[in-house]
């Protein structure tokens, strides 16, 4: 692309070429394929992002995204107020509201402890999660981090934190995936899965 | 995402599933990454949107992308105007910039004859290379069009047209690819690759 000197396409490009996951090849891809569409398609797409970045905030309550001030989960009087599913990012609440099988609440810490990366526990959103406890209703928390070395680690601070008040703290079950082969789970996972058996 | 109500982040979600390639999980990713990163990113994503969609059309003469009346290489002084590649897709003219082995022109057809997807000669820019080539200046065309069988009825087609003018009109070489392996080569390849042998 060093050769195209048209600089509106170029910039275009580089705004796809921004998004994760998106390499060079790609983003000149999508870009063209922009141009080749009416020009509604594109005023189209600018207006749902300017929307969706104008609109959507964090819900004061859990933090994950939402519309409004507090979001429908955290305001749904069905959902039982006594667990919190503590999660890192907001696209976890996603993933677990689809197995349908969770009716707790959320709340979202934004990333894990990392000290590599330059993030403590002063840069996730603890205090307000440690804000929800106070009030006696919530029986027990959902550690729900990655089973990565930051999760784990994110998952056993706030644990020593919860801890003391009197709160359950428990931790997503490790084991074989659904569907999943034993001759290709890794020892780590199969040692966790031998560890955390059940009767059957 | 059924269960997501969040309007202004399934809208956007939508935008990002329309673009080529694009599946459902990408596309809710690539929304969560532009609701992670400061406001100001969405506006820079959705000014390039509209920018590039405003300023870029086709060049009078070629019918690639320009931002310009006529584009930048029609316009150059220096290429060769007794040569024009012909190409299907604005992309097309890229991938021949990027090898920066020909100095010639190009022409744009968008798109190739195709009866089936209801494409026929009159739907692509025949006619506005038809103009370019009676001032006599242009000696040679390179039909660049796809190996499919619609790219070869285009080049065919073309060649029927332009041949009567007394206009030499070439086709690019078939063969191995650069780096390729002759196990890998298909029968069609190979046989080409055969025919059009050359002396050493």
């Amino acid at each position: 692309m060093a050769n195209n000197p048209i600089v509106p396409l170029n910039e275009l490009i580089a705004q796809f070429e921004r998004l994760p996951g998106i390499g060079k090849k790609t983003a000149q891809r999508l870009a063209f394929s922009i141009l080749e569409q009416p020009p509604e398609r594109a005023e189209q797409f600018a207006a749902a992002l300017l929307n969706a970045r104008k609109k959507i905030h964090f819900c004061k309550v859990c933090q994950a995204f939402t519309d409004l001030d507090i979001c429908s989960i955290c305001d749904d009087a069905q959902r039982d107020k006594s667990v919190i599913c503590v999660v890192a990012e907001p696209k976890d609440v996603m993933a677990f509201e689809r197995t349908r099988e969770y009716n707790g609440l959320y709340h979202v810490l934004h990333g894990v402890i990392s000290p590599l990366d330059g993030i403590g526990p002063e840069q996730l959103r603890i205090k307000e999660l440690m804000a929800r406890l106070g009030s006696g209703e919530v029986t027990e928390i959902i550690m729900a981090t990655n089973p990565t070395v930051e999760g784990e680690a994110t998952a056993s601070y706030l644990s020593r934190l919860i801890k003391p008040m009197n709160i359950k703290v428990t931790r997503l079950a490790y084991g074989i995936p659904v569907g999943g082969d034993l001759e290709y789970a890794d020892e780590f996972t199969l040692a966790r899965a031998l560890e955390g058996r059940n009767e059957i």
